[in-house]
C-alpha cells in the first residue's frame, strides 16, 4: 500500500477537526488541537513541520514573542560583538546520543545557521535516563527523531542528517565531502563536534579532520558516568587524537569493577548535560570570538574537580596528514613573532617539562623525539591517558611505511583492547575518605 | 460549549484513524500515528497521559526497553550503593525556568520518587533559547507544561505542581507546609532546590528552610549569561542566604553595561544546563550518599574557571531561625570529636583568614564578631559578593529588635538596589588580553 491514500484520509480527518476547532471557545484547546493536527500531518507525511515561520533577521527587541531577545542581549552586554554571525555558521555533530543530542538542541536554540548530524543508532527506552529524546521516539533513528524535534524548536536552523556509520569506507568519503562542501555556501564547514562513544569513530573523525585541515572538538564521558571532558583539536597546532593516547579524567573507582561480562555502561543526564554545555560553550566562544577557547576541560563529578590541559602535537604521529599539518603550522608560526598559544593560566595545572612521547615543551620550530619511558602521571593532576602508550621507536618521518604499517596495525589492535580500561584510581586517596564522611549527612 | 462534545468528536475521529492504521503496512507509520492519537486524546482531555505503564521495581537488566539499566549500572560499577533509594526521595524545585526546568527533567529521568514544582510564570517564545520548553507550550503555565512533559518522560515520578508566587504570605505558608508534609509518606521532604531568578524569592526559600531546618541548594546564573553557581545550605552549619551577601562568580565584564534601561538579561542554554547539571549531580550525591557534596561550585564560562568555596554562618545573622539553627549545630557539634566539614581540598582556593563579617575561621564553638571593614576580595579567587555588604554594628543577639528592624528594612531596600550590580570586573585583567588573542583563530 502506498502512502497516498493515508495522506488523503488524514487530511480529510484533520480538515474536519479544524472545523471542530472553530466551534470551540477556549483558546487553550484551539492551541493544542491545532498543534496536534500539525503533528498528525507531519507524521503521516514523515516530514517535520516547523511550529513557526522562519525569521529573516534576528531582533534584539525585548518582547515575549521574540525567540532571540535573550541571545541578542549578549551583544548589548558586551559579551559578543556580532551575535547574528552565528547564522552563517555550519557545525557537524557526529553522534547524537546522550551528549550529541543535547549539543544539537543547544546549538539549535542558539540559532546556529546549519547543523549536519551523523548517527546510525536508534532511540531506545534505555536512553531515557538522558535528556532530549522522548519515549514515544523509541524505535526511530536518532538523526530523524532529532531533526523532527529540532525543526520544531527552531525552524531557522537548517538540519541535514546522515543515518549511517562514518567508519565504513563509503560513508567516510561522504563525511569528508560534507566537511569540505557542507556549509550554507557549499564550502568548508566551520567546526566538527565529536560526540561518539567509541575509539574507531573518534579515529575516523580525527583522520577526516587532519585530511581536511578542519578544527574539531572531541568530547567524552566515562563508563561509570561520573566524569567527562571536552578537547579542542586544531590540526598541526594541538595534539591530534592519534598523537597521544586520549586524556580522560581520573575517578577514584577501581577499573576492575568496570566492563565485566554483561555489565553495561552507566550514564547520567547530569554529566552528559555538563559535557554538552562545556562543548557548546567552547563552540560559541570559537565561532563568535569571545572568551577563551579551552584546549581541554575535564569534569570529575565526584569531587567537582575540573582539570585543564594543553597537549602539543607529536612529531612522530602515525597520521600522515597530522605531520603535514604540523609542518604547515611550524612554517606559518616561524613567520610570526611570538607564540600566543599554550600559555597556561593560573588555574591550569602545570604540565611536566618532559615525557615519553616528545610532545610537550619541545621547541615548536624544531620537533624533538625521545625514547624515555615514563608513566602517564606526567600529565596534569587529575588526568590520565585512556590507555598506557606503547613505546615508540625513534624514526624519521621519511622512513619507509610498509613494515611500519603492519606494526602499527598490531599496535592499534592492542590499543583497542587497552582502551577498555578507561578509568583508574590514581587521583585522590583522600577522596575516598571524604566520601565516607559525606555519608554522615 | 462544554468539553464533552469535543471529546466525543475526537474519540470518534481517532477510532477511525485507528482503523486506518490497521490498513497500513509500515510499522513506522503505525508507531507515530499511534502516538499522535494518544497525544490528541491527552490534549483534549487536558490531562497528561503517560507514555508507558508504571514500573514497580527498578531492574538492572540490560535490555533496550529498560529505562533504568544505565542508572542501575551505577550500582554495579560501585558508584552508588543502593540506587533504588532514589524512589523514596522527594525534592522541591522552586522556579522552573531555564535552570529549574532542566533540573526537574534530570531528576525525572533519574527516577526520583516525587517532585514538587513551584512557579507562577508562563512559557514564552522568548524562553526558547534555553532547553526544555517547546514553542507550542507558549502561553501555558510553566508548572503545568513541565508536568505534562515530565509525566510523559517518566510516569514513575509523582509530580505535584503549584502555580503561585511563594513570596506572598498565604503561598509562603503553603510552601512551608509542603516542606513539612510533602514527602511520599506525608513527612518532611528531602531537599529544596532554589532555581529562582530574584532576591525576594531566594530570601523566601531561605526563611522557610531556616524555619523548617531544611537543607537546600541555591543556584544562579549571571545576567550576562556567562557565569553561574550552585551553593549547598544547611541551616546552622553553613552560611544561610541572609548571613552574608550571596557569592557570585566574577566575570570580566564592566557592570556599567548591564541593566541599562530596556536591556533584558541575556541567557544561554549552555550555562543553564551546566548549572542544572552541577545542581542535580550535587543532589544525587546528597540523596544517595556518594562522592563529595560541594558547598559551592562556580562557573566562569569565559575562562572555564570553577571556583569553590565554603562559608560559615554569621553569628549576627538577621534571620532569627538561622541563629537558632546555629545554636543547635554548635551544641550538637560540641558532643562530637572532630570537625569533619569545611576541610578544603587541594583544588579549593584558599580562603583568607579574616574578613569583615566575622564568618570565616571563627572558632565554631564560640562565635566572634568584628567590625573591620575590608573589601570583598577576601573571598576566594574569582568570587565576589553579589553586592557590597553594609557595615554591621556589633550587637548581642539579645538586643532589642524594633529599631533594628526599621534600620534593617531600609538596609534591605538598599541591598535590593545594590543587587542589580551583580557582576563586576575584578578577576582577570589578563583574560581580556587573552580574549583578544583568541579572536585571532
Amino acid at each position: 500500500m502506498t502512502e497516498q491514500p493515508v495522506d488523503k484520509y488524514v487530511e480529510d480527518l484533520t480538515s474536519r477537526l479544524e472545523k471542530a476547532i472553530d466551534n470551540l471557545s477556549g483558546q487553550k484547546h484551539d492551541h493544542s488541537i491545532d498543534n496536534h493536527i500539525r503533528d498528525s500531518q507531519r507524521s503521516v507525511k514523515n516530514q517535520p513541520v516547523p511550529y513557526r515561520e522562519k525569521i529573516s533577521k534576528l531582533s534584539a527587541e525585548v518582547v515575549d514573542s521574540n525567540p532571540y531577545s535573550r541571545l541578542m542581549a549578549l551583544q548589548r552586554m558586551g559579551i559578543v560583538q556580532d551575535y547574528e554571525k552565528i547564522r552563517e555558521k555550519t557545525v557537524a555533530v557526529v553522534g547524537v546520543g546522550g551528549v550529541g543530542s543535547v549539543v544539537a538542541e543547544m546549538l539549535t536554540r542558539c540559532g546556529i545557521g546549519k547543523l549536519i548530524l551523523f548517527d546510525y543508532d536508534k532511540v531506545e527506552i534505555a536512553n531515557m535516563n538522558r535528556l532530549f529524546y522522548q519515549p514515544d521516539q523509541a524505535g526511530l533513528s536518532k538523526v530523524e527523531a532529532a531533526r523532527d524535534t529540532l525543526i520544531h524548536v527552531n525552524p531557522d536552523v537548517q538540519i541535514e542528517v546522515h543515518n549511517f556509520n562514518i567508519t565504513t569506507m563509503d560513508n567516510f568519503d561522504t563525511f569528508v565531502g560534507r566537511i569540505r562542501n557542507g556549509s550554507l555556501t557549499n564550502g568548508k564547514i566551520d567546526l566538527v563536534l565529536s560526540c561518539v562513544d567509541n575509539f574507531e569513530a573518534r579515529m575516523a573523525v580525527n583522520m577526516a579532520c587532519n585530511e581536511e585541515n578542519q578544527i574539531w572538538m572531541e568530547s567524552g564521558v566515562s563508563e561509570n558516568a561520573v566524569s567527562g571532558h571536552i578537547q579542542y583539536i586544531e590540526p598541526g597546532k594541538t595534539a591530534c587524537f592519534a598523537c597521544v593516547p586520549p586524556l580522560v579524567v581520573a575517578s577514584n573507582i577501581d577499573e576492575r569493577t568496570l566492563k565485566r561480562e554483561g555489565v553495561c555502561a552507566a550514564s547520567l543526564p547530569t554529566t552528559m548535560a555538563v559535557v554538552a554545555g562545556f562543548l557548546v560553550m567552547n563552540t560559541l566562544k570559537f565561532l563568535l570570538h569571545f572568551g577563551e577557547v579551552s584546549h581541554y576541560v575535564g569534569y570529575n563529578a565526584l569531587a567537582d574537580f575540573f582539570p585543564r590541559h594543553s597537549i602539543k602535537p607529536n612529531p612522530t604521529c602515525e597520521d600522515s596528514h597530522c605531520l603535514i599539518r604540523q609542518k604547515e603550522y611550524q612554517s606559518k608560526k616561524s613567520s610570526e613573532t611570538i607564540d600566543i598559544d599554550f600559555q597556561t593560566t593560573e588555574e591550569e595545572p602545570i604540565v611536566h617539562e618532559d615525557n615519553e612521547w616528545g610532545i610537550e615543551l619541545v621547541d615548536e620550530s624544531e620537533p624533538v623525539t625521545t625514547t624515555d619511558e615514563k608513566t602517564s602521571s606526567d600529565v596534569a593532576e587529575g588526568l590520565k591517558f585512556a590507555y598506557e602508550p606503547v613505546k615508540k621507536e625513534v624514526e624519521s618521518k621519511e622512513a619507509g611505511n610498509t613494515d611500519r604499517e603492519t606494526a602499527e596495525n598490531a599496535k592499534n589492535d592492542a590499543l583497542l583492547k587497552l582502551k577498555d580500561i578507561l578509568l583508574e584510581a590514581d587521583m585522590m586517596k583522600k577522596m575516598e575518605e571524604k566520601n565516607q564522611l559525606t555519608k554522615k549527612h
